[in-house]
């Protein structure tokens, strides 16, 4: 039970880090940022009070002004009246900002104005990518068992073969996630947005989870919002549940893709069951016959707690 | 030779049809999305001229228009008279997108206007992520014979220890990456690009291959790029090769941590060596000594063209 005690300490460790790394990162993001920005909301609202007090507006002058209006909206910095009272740099924004960093969702609805903050992002993604990629795979190898390996060997146990029992519990995965992660807050996106449409709310779950971040569509960047905060800590947690899940999701469709011999078909690199863990299990209970491999057998039975040792998708053999 | 062959005409297949998906989605995307662009820059060029019109300007009527200006740049549609000329949907920069979206780069700086073009974007990338992923994984395969097996060999027979060997490997490819895939680009990007420092190239270059993708910097989106289609396809070969690339040193330094056991101290799976190709060979030359798992020397002895039985960064013990 020691190693199991200390499986869980670090992982533990490993998200508490994480939340400290984002808030360190929303710390120094909203330092650097947020007086650039005061500055260039000061000096738009400077530009729209001159461009009102003109007698006459011509072609040239509205061009002039237009182009000013743009740039600073792709700073994220709104000409807009009721859109001036929300900085995009406050803690919680920041903390927003950088969690879309290190999990390359990267919406880009705001982005570093300085050049201070573009380097400080390249510094900051090139720790927290790879940490966040740590994090979600320690994360993901403690929910294989509870999520893939016991389902998998209920179906099992229920009678059914291997390779049916996978691919059901796949399906089942499937509608458990498109339920939970994109139909559910889709939902809940449509009722708290405004403008959205279940569709945009579908739209955004997805393009969210996949790290693709158009950024189109953001939560809680409308003007006045309740508990803008709060939200944006909720959204942040959904997005990286999210995609623990894709992972999960991901991990399981290729092992399930390895025991049917798809892998080997397209020549890529099998999916090998090395969770060193407590929680490793064959994720399904293997009848060996006698064409599996004699070491694997002999692996499994004779060092149940060397890495890659383990019985698993790969003792079942291929037909 | 026959597998050989099939693996090559494989690789040559998903390329090929990786080229296909994009045309594909570029068509698709520019005919549904054209039409709603052409109508929402139609009725931008109304607005401005009606604002023109106006005898007095007052805060209110001025809201109204930047309220409508700022939405219709959301989509990517510009009232400024110099960008009015191209279109975010003719066929280059259709691609352009399609590629971003399968990618999960996403810059956002194009998005769909209509709901169907909503709905196509989640079913095309729902195909080709996985896809591209795919692609990109058999591409890989393919270079790490020439670019990490083979280099690790020479340093090990000029006379390095196997974990020296792959450290300084890691380090060598590591300077190159940097300098072909950030330093190089960033100075042509610099030149190319009127706006841009050498730091905005870098800091693109780094956003995009990291596929945070924030969008701030966009190449070939100046009104009046001199060959922009061409400069957007030799955009859309850079992201892709430098993904490959990044994948690859990725790969890399998980085989390395594998090597120096910080995977085990980590508590992650290893990096299975499996690939199934004909480059198959060990990153390092294995020195077996007494401690070398038994099991691994045979296998690798024994069943040399098994998947997953090849000898690689395992056989060689960690202490």
């Amino acid at each position: 039970m020691h190693s199991v005690g200390k499986s869980w300490l670090l992982l533990t460790g490993f998200i508490l880090f994480y939340i400290i790394y984002l808030l360190f990162g929303a710390l120094v993001f909203s330092s650097i940022e947020r007086p650039v920005e005061d500055k260039l909301r000061h000096d738009m609202d400077a530009l729209k009070q001159e461009f009102l007090n003109q007698s006459c507006v011509n072609a040239a002058s509205l061009e002039l002004f237009l182009v000013k209006v743009l740039t600073a909206n792709k700073y994220g910095v709104s000409v807009l009246r009721n859109s001036s009272a929300t900085s995009n740099w406050d803690l919680a924004s920041s903390m927003f900002f950088a969690n879309t960093l290190v999990t390359t969702v990267g919406y880009g609805h705001t982005t570093p104005l300085s050049d201070t903050g573009k380097a400080f992002s390249i510094l900051y993604a090139l720790i927290g990518v790879p940490f966040t990629m740590l994090v979600l795979t320690a994360c993901v190898q403690r929910l294989m068992f509870p999520l893939v390996h016991a389902p998998v060997g209920l179906l099992q146990r229920s009678g059914m073969e291997p390779r049916p029992a996978t691919a059901v519990h796949f399906l089942l995965l499937l509608v458990f996630m498109v339920l939970c992660f994109f139909v559910a807050p889709a939902a809940v996106f449509s009722t708290l947005e405004v403008s959205w449409s279940f569709l945009d709310g579908v739209y955004f779950s997805f393009i969210s989870l996949c790290t693709i971040g158009l950024g189109d569509f953001v939560p809680g960047m409308q003007p006045g919002q309740k508990y803008r905060q709060l939200y944006q800590v909720s959204v942040m947690v959904y997005l990286f549940v999210g995609l623990m899940m894709m992972y999960l999701l991901l991990r399981t469709f290729h092992k399930m893709a390895d025991l049917h011999g798809l892998t080997t078909f397209l020549q890529l690199p099998r999916c090998e069951e090395s969770d060193q863990d407590e929680d490793r299990e064959p994720i399904v209970e293997s009848k060996r016959d006698d064409q599996t491999p004699p070491y694997l057998t002999d692996k499994a039975a004779s060092k149940p707690l060397e890495p890659g040792s383990q019985p698993s998708y790969n003792t079942i053999n291929k037909g």
